[in-house]
């Protein structure tokens, strides 16, 4: 996906070029983890002409495995994102209709070569949401990736521009079925599968206790072994607080929270999902995911853009408690 | 009037590039109500070169209607503007005299032709300052809007790099006869009108008892409907306390505070001014309209430039609370 | 010295543009003292081609003598400083081996000549550690400077990546035996000479008392007239806590902390060496010279490079207490 | 229309921001218009968002009337351009699928309305290229600018990435019918109404005999009174040889011939319209419009963007015969 | 004085930032002379404010003596200037009226001490234009130069918004008086003291014999002992034809011809007085001063803004014949 | 290695930021054979910091292999390179000793495996120029591959600023036994091998015959198969002649002359090698790998930096004649 947004901090009808950033869910996850060292696909479809060259080209760079991306279709899909600050929130327009990815058709993608020799997989529900195609590939994908024995997370990201709220129920229910970890705020909880708590999203405040009732009816309605989610205190565009919290159906353990000073909050929630998915493969304890989540994901806002280019020592020595923001030298 | 600004948070002697911008006092507030979707002209005299048209162009493209825009004179006014961070203020230079406004003669604007069919006219102390002919201009203006039977609002902004305080207390007196709506920080009351209070204003620290004895002392001296004021709480050059006070004689109200992280102080006070005079004209109640007015000048900060490119629906909705900064998608 | 800085908040690894800035410790400190109004020289050696030019020629643009800059050798220092945002800290890459001034040698530079006439010298500990030669050349200069009469002062500024602690210790000691004022934070202290107080330099968390103990040692071990530091309170790298501390065997007197908003942090604490000089040569009180070296310092972090772009005037403007960040118009 | 372009002479996969440039076939000309003083309205469907109201005001900034403009639709066409140079030819992906007035229906704009008063109406053979809707809009349109006895002109524009030839032909047949003026190289002559010359449109070089036998052919199949055409001499992407032939069916004239240093040719043709009918409607020779509409559209080339911005001084200038470049001071 | 220019080739109305370039006529000479290794002083007046520190540290930077530069005044003048390409002009807007300089009274700069020591005084004809008072101090400064033995250089460079011909005519008379070298094309000549030759300026052609007349004339008219001009052959505003010629009243020569490719025309001719100052300084032949000064002022158009960076070897080299452009690596 | 050039036309001294071009020889012919669709693998040693990964990224991004690319080594080379117009030609400052490459010593890359499978092996005489270790290396290298029966490119690239003509001559005489296609211009081949014709470098003329009894004298000299190179006719920095010349001991091949509107010429020579590369390697005639060449570098220089972003339609449809630089749409 292409995002196209104004210089420093200008409103749309302002500016006079665009920063071109490429980036989207499941990429920028993909991204997290072959910084992290590992060995990370990203599956999708891709116009072929320069602009999905340049797109793929800038997932390559960044070392990830682009052997299964198609080529095809007619556009990119775009979005137009203006920056927020202080009082002013960020501001996104959708122009991704008729995307090659949306377009795509079932049986397109061979999951079965895709995921042979992977651990684990790894989906948003903003994918299903694209296309009823689309919706049927994705739980294509997760029924071959459980019959290979790969651990599937998602996170469910709705997107209330995308579908209705029925529509989303009903297909993000089939795809639980399949689903390992899931990440979830309360909103996505909400508005998908009427899963409710005391949490007011636009007060500025966080209701822990609240997230925790959400965690524990996810655990009940779906065969999870983990839910997660960030939380984040909105005092305004320019300060948030920002806490993880995961629950195992034993356990529910909250991180350090963070005073986050942002430059760019877009995809703070996928460098969570891909701290998380690193925690998990390396087996970290519930706690140190935990944290090793929050600090990746606090410091993916720090950067411009949507990847989250921070290494694992450096996402380490803020998890393990060196957050005090000194010159390296 | 054109802004030069080095970019970034450089300081002119490190500068090796200027951003443009466009505005000035009435000009800011006429966008604002062209943005709130009401007939907003702006009246002027610019020179008749590219860079008034340049000037004139910014105006009509962001909805201000230009026709009384008069063309002649050697010059648009300039000032030089650092932009300042933390402890360091901004610093402006003002290369403004010779202007194309500042040399125009009393009876070239037709003001009966310019008022009829208007409700509302708007003026600032900074315009009667630029030159004599300005302050008899600007008295002209008053007189014939009064008489057409348009609300006069009047912003008294004094500048002693352009007059003394006893020309200004002559002549805005005079201006005041005919004032009905007058925003007034403490600053302006006192240098102007000698009209003290207890507050220190580079304390960093607010007054609101001592603004309610201004307003009351304004309220007293002239024949006013409503006063009004921004009282900024200066922490530093980077973060600001923010809130609006208006007192109509009877009711004194106070706006929520806001926490504001600047991006451009620049025009905050004239957003001000705009989303007041938007709630005069809409019959919004005086809470309603220091909600109104604080909400649109706190959101202006967060815009680099002088123009407030916020909508109604944007303003109202950070009126009414939605302050948290999420982003819209 | 050339540092490279990628735009905005960028990572090294998404940048395809670097920013220019010419500065360096002892550089820093001649631009202070030239902004001030005294008469600075800076003496280095720079390689005679156009980046040695440029080099050059920054110093000359801000009022720095430069006759005594020698011209030869292969290479300018280079770093490349990627500026930390939030949880994020700078980063900084060393490419400065075989540079002009570390392959100068003893002897090279006539200090009988440079010193004529001059009040002060200042070096930091930077210089002696470039390599064996730059030692020696450090130790000669601050005995020629001794011998003729100059007050010295020396920033202790211990590099690890530069040299071992016990080189370090070795030839600093050597160097202390001439100095009079003595920069030198709590880290400085106890990796050169093994002087320890309680403060942990990681946790965020001023420690007066700590750096009172500090003072006391380096007092004693050394023959000195004075020692100061600033101290950093590191919340992130975004917002800082920030103030100066000084003694002078006898009285211990702490400066005003400021809440620094952090545009570059880098030439910080040698915008205080060059306000501690200034106030030591214009007979400032040991509580004038901490209030002036720490508004000057603390200005300096509002300003993008190494240099420390204010004028007298505005930093004697803070230090009396005028810090509310207010535009000057 | 939206076009993204990255700066300098990049490739798109080289480039990290794209400039903004809103135009498009028939704005370019109406901006042309709007120059040289003129009443010029636009006529499209833009959507009802930010990137809508910022192509909205950046034809009304230059001075276009916009009232007729529709809003609501999906989305903005966009396509991306990359400045070509030397050997390298410009290149240009479309993304206009889905556009707003490309899903524009019959019966949606009013007409009748629009061209009340008018004396003039323009359209490209994009515009019917763009959807069998669109078809039918444009033949609509032409029958009731005939119907209330404005001149028509087109500018035929062939682009085979829209349509095919036998579509383009039947539906250009019925547009032409109601044309007065047409613009047609050799190539749209050729591809839509298999009309030929003997002139190879990649050698290079201009074949003036054979578009006399074009504008032959033109004259006698449809009842035109005007036929003319630039005719570009490619050297290569930097640098272009340029003249406008002209041709009444009595007389057939030819410009001046220029040697264009080439900063942008997008609008190069559009540029020439718009010269054609300013000169057609006061009233110029046929030679004299030939040599206006050459000059125009050589200037066009020397402007970043689509817009013409030349007054008609400027344009007359040229026309008259300095084209010597010299500084206007 | 400032010089605000748009990047890339934009038009002023297209423009959202500017270029800083400090420059004019008797600086760019300056700085010339001292990239030669001269000593060079520049004379003028800037204002007390940022924008004059960063005009003259402009001047410092490039190693020009400023001991003389007095400060005060309300202003720095200012000219607007787009850069033309192709049959695109290049365009000015002067914003002058009122600068420091333009103030400056007779009487103000000690020309006894200015001169003492100096052997050559180089001043422009814009210079007495900008004021009656500067017409004054001109004649005061050549008097004084002449008593004291220098040598006086002059380019008339006439300017018809700055002064009517007449009024040229009676000061530069005057003015030449005391003149030994004058530089003059065929425009000043005959604008100012009415001489003719054949050249059409606009045509695009040289007029070799032409200027040889009006050299004569002038040679005849005045006591001069050189007389010199570039002549330019200007094709288009990208390309232009270059040459310089000089006649000692004696022997008539001219330089090799340039192609050159323009990046920025101004300060192409004060490159030429710098070269020329410089020839006659140390010594060269008549023929050896053309070369160098046509050399000189070729390589300034191949660099942004008003200063010729070329060191005294590059422009040895290409004036003894090394002008194809290869890389030195 | 690191390029560092000042963006537009600016001298170094004017700069104040610097565009970023990762490149040099072998790397550039990398990214045009993986551009041409081949399996292209890049050899070097890279430091490992983010300066080493942002160069490996850069490789990967255009899709070249480094699985073979060693890490570790203190420094990446740099070079600082000035952009030249018209008479001002190029300037090139190297800051390139003590490079990670450079201090590469023989037996660090196991030849043997990196050789494996592959078809061809290219090495500049740059390389070997870098150190004593790298000499051996290179050497080293050339055994290796000739042994597992690669065909052997080298293109000798003399660099007077890093070895003398007696050394070159030394080591490139033990490579070139083991070369089969070698490229080489006079320059090259007069400065190692003493090899001369008549042709005159800086004249500006090109001399085809001179270079016939070069390539002759190669071939006699060694045992190739075919000698090659391009020929630049430099009329100035801006614009030059170019063109492509091809020996096999029996044929004389010339390729179509282009005239090259420069926009970066790095890397002409890089892209003439990468074509013919591809061409012998796809079994073009002799006549067509020269047409291939000489369109593949001609298409190089209107793209700013080192790397040929054309892909192998857009070189075959310029090798083929379509050189009028029309817009694609």
């Amino acid at each position: 996906m292409l995002r196209l947004t104004p210089p420093e901090n200008k409103r749309f009808i302002q500016a006079d070029n665009f920063n071109i950033i490429y980036g989207g869910g499941e990429a920028n996850v993909a991204v997290s983890l072959a910084n992290y060292g590992l060995d990370a696909s990203f599956v999708t479809r891709l116009p072929d002409n320069p602009i999905g060259d340049s797109a793929l080209n800038e997932l390559r760079r960044y070392g990830v495995n682009t052997e299964f991306i198609k080529r095809g279709g007619d556009r990119l899909g775009i979005y137009f994102c203006e920056n927020g600050a202080s009082q002013r929130p960020s501001n996104v327009i959708y122009d991704r209709a008729h995307s090659a990815i949306a377009e795509t058709k079932p049986g397109e993608f061979n999951w079965g070569k895709i995921f042979n020799g992977a651990d684990w997989y790894h989906v948003t529900g903003i994918t299903p949401a694209l296309s009823d195609n689309m919706a049927e590939v994705t739980i294509e994908s997760v029924k071959e990736a459980k019959k290979q024995g790969l651990k599937v997370s998602c996170d469910l990201n709705y997107r209330a521009k995308l579908w209705s709220r029925d529509k989303a129920e009903k297909v993000m229910a089939e795809v639980m079925e399949y689903v390992d970890v899931c990440i979830a705020n309360e909103e996505d909880a909400e508005m998908i599968f009427k899963i409710k708590s005391g949490s007011d999203i636009d007060s500025g405040e966080l209701n822990i206790d609240g997230y925790r009732e959400v965690a524990d009816q996810l655990m009940e309605r779906f065969d999870l072994e983990l839910v997660g989610s960030h939380l984040r205190k909105s005092y305004n565009a320019s300060v948030n607080g920002w806490l993880v919290v995961l629950y195992d159906g034993n356990e529910f353990v909250q991180s350090e929270e963070y005073e986050v000073h942002i430059v760019d909050r877009v995809g703070g929630g996928d460098s969570f999902a891909g701290g998380l998915i690193y925690s998990r493969l390396t087996g970290k304890s519930l706690q140190e995911s935990a944290e090793f989540g929050a600090a990746a994901s606090s410091l993916k806002q720090s950067i411009p853009g949507d990847f989250n280019h921070m290494s694992l020592e450096e996402v380490e020595s803020l998890a393990k408690g060196s957050g005090s923001g000194r010159v390296k030298r």
